[in-house]
């Protein structure tokens, strides 16, 4: 057993297919004979040393990890700031890591976990401390820079490719007498991937989705609307998908247009296929539902991207691989080497081609008149969303998803007063 | 071929399995040589002598239809009246089953369907036309008194429970630093079978759904709190499923107490999950999500129930059945013969025993703290989610849905003037 122990921690938003990811890990680092503990929560379970201990999980537990959605470490939403504003945080970090023997750190995430891992492995540097930081993509967002795509989204926009197929089935089958305008909202608060998923559905000019609102584009409430009312003229329905990040020209999100407090003073949750439904019902007079999958879209295993699965598992392996080898400061991503077929491998990137940077949607994917996809998208989009994977079932009807013991590793360090 | 043709037509909200139905139906009748016609837009197509030569269906399009969403010939909502108030409708229906010597006619749908059904039978008889009426069984609220289930609501409760388990799998990753509280808004506008359904996504005290709403009983704000804060206290977060139906002890829509109009005049659409969301972050602090899948809860084929689709199809096959025998005015319901193993079989029922009446879900199914489900109802509910139906996926990761040609069938009278 080589000596030392490698560390694994998820991040951020969790996806169908992140504990796939830690499968790959526990499994390659398993067979490597490496001591693998993950940290509960993230980074902050790193800062509290509140630590699991992973090996101990059965194989069983670690094979049902790759088909069971959500976080099963625990994630969360913590970004340190930088080297000098938050010293004394890493530097407890490189406690806890020293008192564990900590020599691999794998942080599964999105951008502010590749700019932690990152920033970690420059203060190890700086003590001198003998640590290789990597770190694993991860986000519905397909927002980092350098891969070709990240694991989660592919089963994210199979999710909202498929629901919207099936609802623009049922708004088709109700329009004569009943719903004519259906809204359906996907995540995305800066770049419209989500959205633009959507667009797989329907292929024609009169296929579902008939418009799709970008945050890439100023959203202008007149335009918009008369593009609805000439598409139930034309189609007999219509079926909208937006983005959450939608915004006027003015910079606002439309979201935000609703909201805000009733008559007791009480908040009003709105959101942006809410407020479009209501627009929609006041101007045109149509009936209208609307729909808000939330976190039903990032965590529909029952439904994930066969590609997606590979590619979360794949990360997963090369991450421990690269790790081991003392690659640091570095995490896997993916390749695409072509379209039809699709054909990618797993390639190593430097974290600061990663770190803070963010990856916006081509233009030259949203058409010209800014309400669907290009050629071009659907070229990239397609083979992310191919495949199936379904978990297994049980006799219940239900997906056998697992939920592996905890054991917890013994504290050696004081508590963290942070 | 036996002289006559067999009209089939859908009616009200359409479900996963409804298209499944109208598989079997063409199936059986094929065998048996009966041509079919379909109404476009249930008895809307009728009155309007707007009609689909189903008989010309490929076998493929018939076969595909088992597995497709949505009501391919389209569906309404239209509620005749009573013979009285309404008989220039009912004479006109007559008229156009006798240009298309129609002498079976099956209308799927629920309660308001089986009503119409009963009516034409009635009105066919006082005219002496020879007419064979047949109800067929389809509803998501699973309202329909003498069968044992719906067939359309053990595939919008396998959604319900496999969506409310996912989610809640990505809330307790989160609930740390960011959501702690998540409520689903089920549909069930009188009766709370949808969130009794999601209750089977845990087991455990501590498994979510850990409070679900039902309309079933009055909702009282400062008791729900309360429980969502003690849930959030002991289990780290708290996940909520809520009927679109619940009422304060006073009679008010929860769902309309947010709503109204913002201060631009514009309707605020709003919903039960939103609003109970915003009183969470008011009262209590937490950082809420929630969803509202609207129609993805019933048109979800890729989610369908194995036993749904089944019951789904029995129905269809035995419309055609009874009403080739000249069995008038009934439909097939659902017996059950035992919980488990779970066996069932295909009865005939008069229709004047289903037309308006409506099941409500027994007492004994909900707990006495009103907060979720009792052992009976998991007897009752579990196997009407199990087994699995998966719908045939295309390369392009997208399920194969089929669009059936419909071809019209030439009109003989002049146009409808209702």
């Amino acid at each position: 057993m080589p000596a030392g122990t490698l560390l694994y921690a998820q991040s951020g938003g969790v996806t169908a297919v992140i504990n796939a990811t830690a499968s790959a890990v526990l499994q390659t680092a398993r067979a490597k004979k490496v001591r693998v503990l993950a940290a509960r929560n993230g980074i902050l379970g790193a800062l509290r040393e509140d630590l699991i201990d992973a090996s101990a999980l059965s194989a069983a537990e670690v094979k049902g990890l790759a088909h069971t959605p959500g976080g099963a470490f625990g994630s969360c939403r913590l970004k340190l700031k930088s080297l000098a504003d938050d010293r004394a945080k890493y530097e407890r970090l490189l406690e806890v890591f020293r008192a564990h023997d900590v020599r691999w750190f794998l942080y599964n995430g999105g951008n502010d976990s590749a700019d932690t891992a990152l920033k970690v492995s420059q203060l190890a540097a700086e003590y001198g401390y003998p640590l290789t930081c990597v770190g694993v993509p991860k986000t519905i967002d397909n927002d980092l820079a350098v891969t070709d795509c990240c694991p989660g989204f592919g089963s994210a926009a199979k999710y909202t490719a498929v629901s919207v197929r099936e609802c623009a089935l049922d708004v088709a089958a109700m329009a004569e007498t009943s719903t004519r305008v259906f809204v359906y909202e996907a995540m995305g608060r800066h770049a419209g991937w989500l959205a633009a998923a959507a667009g797989l559905a329907g292929e024609g000019k009169d296929d579902a989705p008939h418009l799709i609102l970008f945050p890439e584009r100023p959203f202008d409430e007149a335009d918009f609307l008369a593009r609805v009312d000439a598409v139930v003229k034309r189609v007999g329905y219509c079926v909208v998908v937006a983005s959450e990040g939608i915004r006027t020209a003015d910079g606002t999100f439309v979201a935000d247009a609703g909201g805000g407090k009733d008559s007791f003073g009480h908040t009003q949750l709105g959101g942006v296929a809410s407020h479009l439904a209501g627009r929609v019902k006041d101007a045109l007079g149509h009936k209208v539902h609307w729909a808000l999958p939330d976190y039903l879209q990032r965590s529909a295993r029952h439904l994930a991207s066969g590609t997606d699965l590979e590619q979360a598992m794949a990360v997963g392996r090369a991450a421990v691989e690269c790790a081991l080898a003392g690659q640091n400061a570095v995490m896997p991503v993916i390749v695409r080497d072509g379209d039809a077929p699709y054909r990618w491998h797993v390639d190593i990137a430097p974290l600061a081609r990663i770190a803070n940077h963010e990856k916006t949607m081509p233009k030259g994917f949203i058409r010209k008149d800014g309400y669907g996809i290009t050629a071009a998208a659907r070229r990239y989009l397609s083979p992310l969303i191919a495949g199936e994977a379904f978990p297994p079932f049980g006799r219940d009807g239900l997906p056998n998803y697992v939920t592996p013991s905890m054991p917890a590793v013994r504290r050696k360090l004081a508590a963290w007063r942070g």
